[in-house]
Formats: C-alpha cells, sequence, structure tokens
C-alpha cells in the first residue's frame, strides 16, 4: 500500500523540528494512513553529540549533518518544507511560517532547546556556543584565530588573554570540549605554531555543581576529572560564572577568581525553543511545555510536544521533568508515531516512561566515561565503546564512514585534520 | 644543516599569496639559507580546480582545503602569517598589513587572481562567484535555496525563473559547473523534490567565443559540447551577456534572447589582484603586473611576481602573457625558488618558459575530455585521466582519500552527498 502526500486524503500532522524527536517520529509514520509535513529552519538533521569534534576540527560538519530531504526520500506520505515558523494559531489551526502558512489535524511541537545564559546579557553576547553547525564552524574558527593573534602580538600583548579557553558547564558537551582543546594544545599548537610557547595556553573548565558529568555516577564523575587533570585542563567544581568585561576581558568567578579570556564556551545549560501562539501559561521549568503522559500539550488532544521542549511529570522517576537528552527525545518520537496512529484508530496511547539507557562522555584518547545498560567502564574500553556507540547512533552509512575515517585519520596523525578558519577575516563578535 | 626563522641571520623574502605558485616557491626554499614569511588573508591553501565540487555538494570544504601551517610545518626557516596586506611600500621595503608591519629584503607577489566582470556592477552584485571556499559553499546553499524556493511556491510564482540556472563562460570551469548542474538535475531532484517537476530546471552555458574550453583542440571544444548536450545544458556559443535587471529577473544577450533567471554563475573571466603601492604604471592587460622573464617586477631586482598576478611578453609562444592557469603559476614558482637562490649566490638566473602540459576538464559521470602531454582523450577513459590526475595534483595523503572516498560514494548512488544549507536563512544577496 502506497500513499502520495499531494494526493491522500487523510488527516494532516505538522512537526515542528528535524532533530533526534522530529526524525525518529518520520519513521514510524513512514507510509501510514497520515499526511506528513516537516518543517525546519535547517535542511538537514544534525547529530549534536559530535558537534564539538566540529568545532575543533576533527570532523566537518557533513559527517554529522545529515539532509532531511534524504531521510524522507523513501517516504511517499511524508513532505519537508524548509522554514523558519513565526506563529502557531491554535483557534485556526494554522502554522505561520515566513514562506506561508499551513493548516493543520495534529501538531508536533518538535523545537528542541537553545543555549540558556540564565539572563546574563554580557555572557549571552560575548560567549560561544555549541547548539548548531554554525556555531560549531564559529567556534573552530574562533579557536584558530586567537592563536593567529597570539602570533601576531609578537611577543608583546597579553597572551595570557588570548590563549585562556574558559569552558563554562561540566556536563558531557563541556567536559568533551575541554577535553579536545586540551588535546590541540598538546598536539597541534607545537606542531603548528612553534614560535608560541604552548605552556601559554590554558584550558578551564567552570562547573557550579560539586561534581562533572551530575547525570552519571560518582565513579565516573571523579574519573573525568581525572582524565582532564592529566591532560592539563584546570577544572573548578563548585563554581560559577559571575559576570564578563569584554573591554577588559576579566571573568569573574564565584569563588572570588578572576580569569582574563577573550573566549568563553557557554555549555551550561540549555532551555526549551517555545514558539509564539502556544499559551505561555503552558510554559514550566526550563522553558518546556507542560504536557500529560502521552506528550499531549496541557489542554489539547490535537498538540503533542515531544524532547527536549516537552516537560512531563507524570513518569514517577522524573517528577520534575525528563533530562534534556537526545535519548528522551527519540523515545518520544518514537512512541509518539505510535500513539497517534492509536488515536486515528481511537485505541487507547500508551505513556511514556523513560528507559534511561546510560550515559558516556569522551575526555581525550582512550580516555572516557561510559555507563550503558549499567555497565561501567573508564578509559581505554570505555573510549572504545564511546566512539562504537556514535558510529552506530549517527544517521546514515555515509556519515558513519566519514567520522570513521576522519577519526581513525586523526588518531593515526595525533592531528585535527580540519583547521581551516572558514569565517569572515577578523569575525568575531562582529 | 638547520635554519631558524627566529634566530637567522638571512635575507627576508615575504611572500604575498599561499596560492599554486606560493606553494610551491615555499617547497623550493625548505632549509635554505633565506628566511621567509608567507603572509595570506586564509590560513589554508585551496585546490581551485575541485571548487566546483564544494559549490554542488560533491565535496566538504576539507576535501580541498590544506592548512598551509601543515605545509610548512616542518620548515625550519618559512613562518606563515595570517594577515590582509593593505600595501606595500618598495621605498622603505615595508609590507603594511592588519597585524602590523613587516619588512623585507625580497618581496614575491603571488596574489592570485579575482572574477573579473569586465566593469558590469550589476552582474557583480548579482552573480555568484567560483573563486573562494565561502562563493562556493554560498553556490551550494544558493542552488538547493533555489529548489526550496520553488517547492515554497505551491505551483503559483514564477517557477522558471527560480530553476533557470545561467552559467556564463565556457572555460573548464563554467562547463565542469554547467555539466555538475545538470546531473543534479538528472540525480538529485528527482529523489530529494519529487513534488517538483524535475524537468523545469533548465542550465544554459553562455560563452562568448566561438566554441568552448578555447584553451583546448577542435576536438575537444566539440567532444564538451556534445556531452553537455546530451546532459540536457542549453549551450549558446558566440554569445555574450549584456545586462541583468534583478527586479525582473531578466537577463539580456548580445543575441536578442532574454533569459528569465535568479542565479548567474560567473566564469567568464579573471583578473590579476594588485596591491595598493606597486605602481600602477606596471599593470597591464588583465590587470597583471609587467615582470622580465625572471619575474622580476618591471624595474626592481629584489620585489617578484608569479603566477595570475604576473604578466610576463618575454615568452616567444606567450607574447600577450601566460594563461592564467594553476600550471603556469606552479612552474613559476619553482622556476623562482630556484632563482632567488642563484641571485643570493650572484649565479645568473634562468628565464621561465612555459611547458604547456595540457588541459582537461570533466562534463560529468563517464564524459571528461582531456589533452595532455599531447594525449587526446574523450569520454570515460579521458574521465578517469581527470579523475586520476586531480586526485596526484590535490595537497596531502588525507584530502587524496577523502576526495577518492567522496567521488566513489557519489559515483554508487548517484548523488551529491553533501546537501546541505549553511549559510545564513535567507542569504542570498543580504
Amino acid at each position: 500500500m502506497k500513499y502520495h502526500y499531494q494526493s491522500m486524503q487523510a488527516p494532516h500532522l505538522i512537526i515542528i523540528g528535524g532533530g533526534f524527536a522530529g526524525v525518529e517520529l518520520i519513521k514510524k509514520l513512514n507510509n501510514k494512513p497520515i499526511k506528513v509535513t516537516v518543517l525546519d529552519k535547517n535542511n538537514y538533521f544534525n547529530f549534536q553529540p559530535l558537534m564539538y569534534q566540529v568545532a575543533s576540527g576533527g570532523l566537518g560538519p557533513d559527517a554529522i549533518a545529515y539532509p532531511l530531504r534524504k531521510i524522507i526520500s523513501k517516504m511517499p506520505n511524508i513532505a519537508f518544507r524548509m522554514a523558519e515558523v513565526l506563529e502557531v494559531k491554535t483557534d485556526t489551526k494554522e502554522v505561520v511560517t515566513n514562506i506561508g502558512s499551513y493548516t493543520y489535524d495534529y501538531l508536533c511541537l518538535a523545537t528542541g532547546a537553545q543555549t540558556n545564559f540564565f539572563g546574563n546579557a554580557e555572557l549571552e553576547k560575548h560567549s560561544m556556543q555549541l547548539k548548531s553547525i554554525p556555531d560549531a564552524l564559529d567556534l573552530r574558527s574562533d579557536i584558530l584565530q586567537e592563536f593567529e593573534k597570539a602570533l601576531s602580538q609578537n611577543g608583546s600583548g597579553n597572551l595570557d588573554r588570548i590563549l585562556n579557553f574558559v569552558v563554562v558547564g561540566g556536563g558531557p558537551t563541556g567536559v568533551e570540549t575541554a577535553g579536545a582543546l586540551a588535546e590541540i594544545k598538546k598536539n597541534v599548537l607545537p606542531a603548528d605554531y612553534r614560535e608560541l610557547d604552548a605552556g601559554k595556553m590554558q584550558v578551564h573548565l567552570i562547573e557550579a555543581a560539586p561534581r562533572l558529568l551530575a547525570a552519571m555516577s560518582e565513579i565516573s564523575s571523579t574519573k573525568a576529572k581525572q582524565f582532564l587533570e592529566e591532560l592539563g585542563v584546570q577544572v573548578q567544581l563548585n563554581t560559577s560564572v559571575q559576570n564578563y568585561d569584554s573591554i577588559t576581558g576579566n571573568l569573574s568567578l564565584s569563588n572570588g577568581t578572576v580569569l582574563q579570556t577573550d573566549t568563553i564556551i557557554w555549555s551550561a545549560g540549555v532551555k526549551g525553543k517555545t514558539i509564539t501562539g502556544i499559551p505561555p501559561a503552558l510554559i514550566m521549568r526550563g522553558n518546556r511545555y507542560k504536557v500529560n503522559e502521552y506528550n499531549q500539550l496541557d489542554g489539547y488532544e490535537n498538540i503533542f510536544a515531544v524532547g527536549d521542549i516537552a516537560y512531563m511529570t507524570s513518569d514517577k522517576a522524573f517528577p520534575n521533568g525528563h533530562p534534556m537528552v537526545g535519548t528522551v527525545a527519540q523515545q518520544q518520537g518514537v512512541l509518539m508515531g505510535k500513539n497517534i496512529l492509536k488515536l486515528l484508530r481511537k485505541e487507547p496511547m500508551k505513556p511514556y516512561t523513560y528507559l534511561n539507557l546510560g550515559s558516556m562522555a569522551t575526555v581525550g584518547r582512550h580516555k572516557a566515561v561510559f555507563e550503558i545498560f549499567g555497565i561501567k567502564m573508564q578509559g581505554y574500553i570505555a573510549w572504545l565503546g564511546w566512539m562504537f556507540l556514535h558510529l552506530m547512533l549517527l544517521v546514515g552509512f555515509r556519515n558513519r564512514l566519514v567520522v570513521l575515517m576522519n577519526w581513525m585519520w586523526n588518531y593515526v596523525s595525533y592531528q585535527r585534520a580540519i583547521r581551516i578558519i572558514t569565517r569572515p577575516f577578523l569575525g568575531k563578535n562582529n
């Protein structure tokens, strides 16, 4: 049986967002009696967990981005539109975008999350982020441009400030980014910038909680910190960032320390990406929308929210909502696919409970922490496991091949091969 | 014997530009008694001949860009500075850049060429170019955005205008770009945009001369045209572009035809990139500097110009200057390396004569024209030869491997894998 998007008579579902949740949902609805339109402002899915490797020059963007049109190319009932959503009108069941309006019978909010600066405008203006491919390319260029700037000072100037890299937030992204920077200091800087004293480069990791990787066990936190320190990263726990003065480069920490830096990489938190038109009263903690156990938006049978943007309190183990991670998004996408088909058939839906598969983070060569299916490992084997699982989780055979090839190359050469600055010359904060 | 850039007492050569000429010159001067500083506004060498494949989604930028610092990483007497040259002061022997001034004993101008719009400001403003990696990424995004735009019209709007792609200039870049667009029409459009009528997409190639690939023989020109037409490209010879109205989308041709298009890709000519401070009286035809048979700038013993920027009339076979191609640049770079060492040793220098190795261009799958060392081939074998030689000409083993892997992938899948739009949303002409 084949459905055809343009001619089929069926309820119309619009999915806003082609991330982990949206993509799993699409896959479940392939060739089913529902007409599906996916809207995203980018024409690709991006594999967020490896974003920091694009930022640190180990991978190109094409290794972690996968065209959304390629994903749906064999799905007859599903269409994609590259569009920026401006507003949802729930009364007329309309999604207003920059390329026109679309009416829906069912709507899925799968917008994901954005960086949370917790209201600090100065830090928001001057920090680098790691949420999108342009972010990652910008950070890659920035890191290399700091090195170039350090060289062009000819020994004068404030080298400490230029070569101080401060990563804020000790979750997986922060830990992995700090580790990658430390390996750049160790392997790339001496080879590429032999006129610079590599010792001048400092990598700081600032975490407000008493330990890194709060979602993992104590042993993983301790080991991750140990691995980072072995690589020369200066880890400060129980410490938060107070404010930043971009003129002097002074970053003030809660423990009274002042770091001089030009480069702050902010991975200290995320918040849901809300949409104009959805009642603000439904916005809960973490800027997420209140949903019931079936991911239905509170008070709406025909609107769902899945992934980072969904705030569900019905799951007993997670009374304050689920962690904002890819696994939850994927599971909710899959379940929503099943549930909306049940809804159409007027069968009872299944409630969501999080199956926590675990978590992992890599610090550097042979150094990772791994807790999956209750198996806890650290070090070399964990590092192999981390690589294997990330390869499996990537979308598409080509991307797996590209990532594997780049990893092998970087492993053998001790380098980050893609050390090219592609943003406009002298781009910082312009 | 080892020299060390920072401590060596030796004449100082500044090379402006890390392209084909600059890179060959650097290689010749590795570990020689001369202190060399390379200036470039990008931190990478880019392999221009494959730029069109980045624009058409077949390769990522990291496949054709190679970090300049990697090239010099084992060259003790050579340093790189990422800098934009603002002015040369020949009286004080200074190069003024955005990051400070550098004094030289010898200077090499290897700035290369830029797109020549022959003074047509409207076309310059609205055409896409293919001279740099940002150009190529911009064109890749643009092509895909035109398809997205066509879809979002929902059948209304001027589809012809949106899906008309006009390539101006029938040299290798124009021929290869038009061929790549035709293959996108044939293989990518039906798979990714099944709601669009692929037949609506038109590819035009406009050439002012009576034949394509003027640098090659008649048979290659004829075959290239035949290959393009087999792929559905509409080739117009003896035709030049008159003007473009960006409001109506009307592109007027010299033969009276008016094409409606949103996308003009300009590959109709190049001109040298001159530098402030070099006497304008030395600028000749093609915006190139007058040099003697040793590539010395007319009237200066210590300033050389090599590659596209050099206008040499002493070579008997080329009284109007050499073609502005990579081979000339490489040969002049190599020879200048030898000659400046002779100059330092007060030995006589060798004059340059162009050894024309030939030329080649690929139109599409199994379709290429090839004239190297007097061997003329067309079709399948030419296409294999084209690929083999381009792989050999690439800098670095990693880039060869990445290109080869992508070619194999694209060959097997009939696709251009990297169909991702990375420029800012709705970027055109903003």
